[in-house]
C-alpha cells in the first residue's frame, strides 16, 4: 500500500504526527505527496504544517490513505458524511456510500455510524476501503457503550472509544472539549439551543454532574493517544448556531475562545488540529466568523458546515448551505461539511450525497476561483471552449458530475447528431447565442472603417 | 379588475408612466398598493420611484396586474422566464407554467417564447391570466418577421413589434439598446463571444450593415411608446459576460456605459428604466459589478441573470448561480433572473422551474436578512422555532417548497405520528441534538453553583 513503508520507517517514535516530522525540518512523503497533488513547493507545504495552518490527517493505521491537505495554502476541501443509523443501513452500504462519496469528489469522509450493527466493523471496512482521510466522532459510540444513559458516561468510556478509533487508522476525531460547563448558561435566550449531537451529550453529562467537560479535563491524555498514532483534532463547535437567530452569540464565541486554546495546547504537543464552524449564518456575518477564528485558533483550519444563510428551505439545504460554505471558502475556510437536500428531515440516500457532493464541489471550487488560486479556472475555460464550440461531449466530460449533464441533454435531445449540434432544445436550432461568431476577418474591417478619417494637414 | 379603475382616471394623459406621476408627486394606487406589500411609507415609494431607483412595471392594459416593486427600497425579486421554443411547447403548456412560476413565489414572469405557436395568441393569454408584471424580448419576435434572415431586419420591424407588445400588455422589454457598433471590436479577446440572443441578433447585423444598433439609434421612438402604456425599459446587456475568463471585461464595461447614457436619456422622459447585468462572474468580482452598475446607471434597479461563480457544473447550474445571485442581491441588486438545472443543456421542464425559481427565492432571501432588511428573518424564526418543537408540520408549512419537505420528510417515516415525534430519521429516536432542551430551572441552579464564593469581609 502506498504508505506501508514510510509508515514503517517511523516505527518506534514516541510522536509521528506529521507536525512533529515537519517541526524537525524534514518533509515527509506524506508533505511531498501533498504538495504534488497541490501543486505547490514542498518546503512550503512543511512550513504551513509545522505552523500548524495546514493539515495533513493521516493515521499510521491507515496505510492506503493518499494524503489530502487541508489548510489555506491548499485548495478548498469538501467533506461528505456517512453512516449507519440505528435502524437503517449495514456494513455493505456504508462502504458503497463510501465509494460513491470519493466518486463525486469528496476529500474526506466522515463515518458518523450512531447503529445499524457492529460499528466497529462498519468503521474498520470504511477505512480499509477508504483513500481519503476518514474523519469519527468518538462520542457517539461512547454513548452506546452506556446504552444511551447520558449520566453513566465516565472519561474512561470516551477515551477508550478513542484509543480504540485511533488504533483503527481513524485520520482525525471530532472532539468536543471547546464546550465549558460555564458557557451552558450563555445558552439562555436560543431559539435552537445546543444543536451539534455531540455537544449535546456532553450539556446534559455536566447539568447532570455539575462537573467540567470531561474532554476538557482529559485533553492531555487524549493529545498522548492522538500523538502516538497521528491523529488529527477536529474540535468540535458544540455551541454552533441552530438558526440564523442564534448566529454569533456569546455562547458561540465563547467556545470559540476555549477550542482556540485547546488549539495551541495541542500544537505544543506537534498534534494537528483543524477547528470546526457553524452552521447557521446569515451571509454579511460569514467573513467576520472566518477571520474571528483564525484570530482566536491562530489560523489553523477551520472546517465549516455549510454554513446555511436561511432557514426558511428544508428540502434544498444543500443550497442554503452551499452559498454560505462558498463565502467562507473565498474568506478562506480550508475544508467545507457538505449538507444533503434531507438535512433537517431525514437519513439521506444515494442520491441526496451525490446532490449534496457536487452542491459542495461547485462551492469550495468557486472559492478557489475566488480566491486566485493560480490555475483554478483553467477547467471552467476549457469547458467554456467545448460550449462554444458546440463539442457537448467534451462538455460533458469536463463537467462536475457528467452523467447527469448528458442526461439533461439527452432528455431532449437523445440521438447521437446532436452532440454535434449548434444548439440544444433550450434556444432551438435558430436562436441559440453561441452561434453568434463574428469572425476576425470581419471585426478587422470594421475596425478600419470606424478609424477616424485623418485630418488634412494644416498647411 | 384590480387597475381598472385606477388606469381609467388617467385616460388621455400623455404620459401614463408611474415615473412620470411620481415626480408630480402623486401617490398613485400602484405606488400605494407596492408599499402596503413592502411595508414601507407610500411617500418613501413614491420619492424612490421619482428618483428611479425604483420602478413598477404596469402597463395600462394589464389591469388584473398586483403591482410589484423593483428597487432597492423593496424586497430582492426573483424573475422565471417561460416561453415556447419551435418545436417544444404550447399557449396551454405556457399558460400552466406560469401559474407554476407564480406559484413558486415568482414576482415577475418573462415570456420568451421564439415559436411554437402563434406568439402573440400565447403572449396575450400568458398577460391575461398573470397576476405578476410580464416581461418580453421584442427582438425574437421581430426576427420571426423577417423569417431569420438577420440582414433584412429593419428598425420599422423592431419597432413595430415593440408596439404591438406594448398594447398588448407587456409590463418591461428586454431592449439590447446599449450594444453599438464600436463595441464590438472588444470582443475579440473573448472564450465565448457575445452570448446574448437579442445582442448576437444586433451584432450580425450592424457587421452585415456597418451601421449602428438601430434600438439605439430609435431609442427616443421606443421611449415614446413606452411613455403611453408604461412599459418599462429593462436594458438589455448584449455583451455580458458568458463565461468566468470573459467577466468584467472592456466589452461588457463600454456597454454598461451606455446603459447608464440610455437610463438617464429614459428618465428625462419620465419612463421607468431597470438594467440588466451578468451572466457568469467569480464571487470576489460581483460586489465590484454591482457597485459600477449603480454608479454608471445612477442607481437604476440592476437585474441580474445569476451570475454563476463557476463553468463547471453544467446540470447544478441553478446553484452556481444562486450562490452569485445571492451575493448580488446582498450587495443591492435589485432583481435576479433565475436559471435552472437545465441552463445550457435543454429546455426547462416544470420541475426544473421548480427547482430553479426556489433556489432563486433562497438567493433572494438571504440577500434580504443580509441586507438587514427589518422583518426579514422573522419567517426564519418562526420556522427555526417549530423545528425546535418538532411541529413538523408547521416546518412544513413554513418551508419555501413544502411538498417537497414533506415529500422527504416522509420518505422514511410516512406514518403520522412521526409528525410529532422528537427525532426524524437522519438521527434515530436517540440521537437528534433538538432533544437537548435544558431547562431554564436546570441553568438557574447551574448559575448559582458557578457563582464566585463571596470572600469573607476584611478585619
Amino acid at each position: 500500500m502506498l504508505r506501508t513503508e514510510w509508515i514503517a520507517r517511523r516505527h518506534g517514535h514516541a510522536n509521528v504526527s506529521q507536525m512533529y516530522y515537519a517541526r524537525q525540518g524534514l518533509i515527509t512523503e506524506e508533505v511531498a505527496y501533498v504538495a504534488h497533488r497541490e501543486n505547490l513547493e514542498p518546503e512550503l507545504v512543511r512550513s504551513e504544517v509545522a505552523r500548524g495552518r495546514l493539515i495533513i490527517p493521516a493515521n499510521t493505521n491507515h496505510p492506503n490513505l493518499e494524503p489530502m491537505g487541508i489548510g489555506i495554502a491548499t485548495r478548498c476541501k469538501v467533506n461528505a458524511n456517512i453512516g449507519a443509523s440505528p435502524n437503517a443501513s449495514n456494513l455493505g452500504e456504508e462502504v458503497a456510500k463510501l465509494e460513491l462519496a470519493v466518486k463525486y469528489g469528496a476529500d474526506t469522509v466522515m463515518d458518523l455510524s450512531t447503529g445499524g450493527g457492529d460499528l466497529d466493523a462498519i468503521r474498520s471496512a470504511i477505512i480499509q476501503a477508504s483513500p481519503v482521510p476518514i474523519g469519527t466522532v468518538p462520542m457517539y459510540q461512547a454513548l452506546e457503550a452506556v446504552h444511551g444513559n447520558v449520566e453513566k458516561l465516565t472519561p474512561e468510556h470516551i477515551l477508550d472509544v478513542i484509543e480504540k478509533h485511533a488504533k483503527q487508522g481513524v485520520d482525525y476525531m471530532t472532539i468536543h472539549a471547546g464546550i465549558l460547563i460555564e458557557h451552558l448558561p450563555l445558552t439562555q435566550g436560543r431559539l435552537t439551543g445546543i444543536v451539534s449531537r455531540g455537544g449535546g451529550i456532553l450539556a446534559r453529562w455536566m447539568l447532570a454532574h455539575h462537573k467540567q467537560n470531561p474532554l476538557y479535563t482529559h485533553f492531555d491524555e487524549i493529545i498522548n493517544i492522538f500523538k502516538k498514532y497521528d491523529v488529527s483534532f477536529s474540535l468540535g463547535d458544540s455551541l454552533r448556531p441552530g438558526c440564523q437567530h442564534d448566529a454569533s452569540d456569546a455562547a458561540q464565541f465563547a467556545e470559540l475562545k476555549t477550542l482556540g486554546e485547546l488549539t495551541r495546547r495541542a500544537w505544543t504537543h506537534d498534534v494537528q488540529v483543524m477547528v470546526e464552524g457553524p452552521g447557521h449564518v446569515p451571509m454579511h456575518q460569514i467573513e467576520m466568523n472566518v477571520r474571528k477564528q483564525m484570530q482566536e485558533c491562530s489560523e489553523a483550519p477551520f472546517y465549516v458546515l455549510g454554513p446555511l444563510v436561511t432557514d426558511i428551505a428544508p428540502g434544498y439545504d444543500h443550497i442554503t448551505s452551499a452559498i454560505g460554505a462558498a463565502l467562507a471558502g473565498w474568506y478562506g475556510t480550508a475544508m467545507l461539511c457538505y449538507v444533503t437536500p434531507k438535512e433537517h428531515l431525514g437519513l439521506p440516500n444515494a442520491e441526496d450525497v451525490r446532490t449534496g457532493l457536487i452542491a459542495y464541489k461547485i462551492a469550495a471550487h468557486a472559492a478557489d476561483i475566488a480566491r486566485g488560486r493560480p490555475g483554478a479556472r483553467d477547467r471552467d475555460d476549457e469547458l467554456s471552449r467545448a460550449r462554444y464550440n458546440f463539442d457537448w461531449n467534451r462538455q460533458f466530460e469536463l463537467s462536475l458530475d457528467p452523467e447527469r449533464a448528458r442526461e439533461y441533454h439527452d432528455e431532449t435531445l437523445p440521438a447521437d447528431i446532436y452532440k454535434s449540434a449548434e444548439f440544444c432544445s433550450m434556444c432551438g436550432p435558430k436562436f441559440c447565442p453561441m452561434q453568434t461568431k463574428i469572425d476576425s476577418q470581419a471585426l478587422s474591417e470594421l475596425e478600419a472603417a470606424l478609424k477616424p478619417q485623418p485630418v488634412a494637414a494644416q498647411e
